[in-house]
Parts: structure tokens; C-alpha cells; sequence
């Protein structure tokens, strides 16, 4: 059986192809943390909703996101989301992203979005050991 | 600086490597869960005592683990941590994993991990869509 994440996932993803963001911001907490791009992100709602109002633009308001493969793995009001992302717009070949996003179950029941992670381990390139 | 979470993450690996599975519990929340393998995880101390006990055996006693890269994206009491993490033991030479691991800041301010998933997006192969 599908997880509920699975749902409320291609909610946000539909959200972000109409550019309704107002319904968008409802999927974060108010602490979310949003990965741009490898290096940079942004924290809380405000950030977030300035960011994809850029994204948008970036991408002359032609941006498609959907999931092809969903692993969720879940301990308690704690979610990590595994998936396949794949991201396309008119000036963008469609790539596909190992995503990693971190859900919280706030009081009332709804999952929010924690941490919004798209490129997965594309974050590690060109780091060296930490040792 | 480093993140806190790289100094936790090293001890952990010194306690698997040592065997000593009294201190790694306490890196691990109550509902922890541990993917054991692609496919399988367990929930709860207890039971992620059992799994250590039984990878211990199977490598012979001889599993070295270490982290080759790490980064940690933070939300309030949530953080994300995507790790390269080096496995190896006499019976298995060195693999890298692209892990995610999700730690919760308990009260008291202790971070403990919830999530471990060593095997990262590797839950996913063979997997299809879910649409």
C-alpha cells in the first residue's frame, strides 16, 4: 500500500508546476530547510517561497517535477523520503535525481516537510574525507 | 567547523567496530529504525541490538566502518546527514555507500539517530514508478 507521503508529495510536485506556492508552503515546516543547488539553501518559508519564485522564472515558468520511485522509511513522527526525482523545463533536458527529503508529523497529524533535498549526495561532490 | 554529528558519527563506528553494542544503543532513539539490507530494517533497540550481534558474526568479527565525506543539512531538531561510509571486514572488501542517516535533538539537547540507512538510494533499485 502506498505510504501517505506518496500523496502528499505529488501534491507539492503539482503545487509547483501551477506556480501555486501559496499552497506550496503548506507541505514545509516553518523551519524547513530547502537545498537549491549543491552548496546553497535557504531556511523558512519566507526563503523558501522566494526561491521557488526564482526557480520559476530561471526556468521561464515551464518547470515539471514528478517522482518515478518512492522508498519511505519511517520511526516514530520521523520520515525520510527516498526517491527518484525527475526535474525538466523548456531550457532543462529532463535529469533524474536520487532526492532525499525528511519529513516531521506535527501535532494534528500532518506530515510537514523538514528538509527538502533534491540532490541527494550531489551535495558530497568534491568534498574530500572529513577525517 | 564541524558539525556535532561528524564527532557522534565517528564514535558510533568505534563502538561497531569494537563490539561494544551497550555504548552504540545510546546513539539510537527508542523507534530507531536500521535498514539492514536493501529491502529489510528493523525498529527498536532491541532489535537493532540482535541485527549488530548477527553482522558481527557473519564478518567474522572484523567489520571496519568509517565516513570518507560528510554533510549535514540542520531543521530545528531534525538533521539530515548524507555520508560517504566505507564498509569492509575480512570477508568483504571496501564498498562506499552513499548513506542517510536522520538524527533528532532529544531533550536534554542529546542528538540520536532515528533513521539509518546505510544503503541510501540503493532501497530503490529495481523499483518502478509508484504512479
Amino acid at each position: 500500500m502506498a505510504h501517505p507521503l506518496e500523496e502528499i508529495i505529488a501534491s507539492a510536485d503539482t503545487a509547483i508546476v501551477r506556480e501555486d506556492f501559496d499552497t506550496l508552503l503548506e507541505f514545509y515546516s516553518e523551519d524547513a530547510v530547502l537545498v537549491i543547488k549543491p552548496g546553497m539553501s535557504v531556511t523558512g518559508k519566507a526563503s523558501i517561497r522566494k526561491a521557488f519564485e526564482r526557480i520559476a522564472e530561471y526556468f521561464h515558468h515551464s518547470v515539471q517535477v514528478q517522482q518515478a520511485g518512492m522508498v519511505v522509511l519511517e520511526s516514530g513522527d520521523t520520515a525520510l523520503v527516498l526517491a527518484k526525482t525527475v526535474v525538466s523545463a523548456s531550457n532543462l533536458p529532463a535529469v533524474t535525481r536520487n532526492a532525499t527529503y525528511v519529513f516531521r508529523r506535527e501535532s494534528g497529524g500532518r506530515w510537514r516537510c523538514a528538509i527538502d533535498n533534491s540532490y541527494g549526495h550531489e551535495l558530497l561532490a568534491g568534498r574530500g574525507p572529513t577525517a
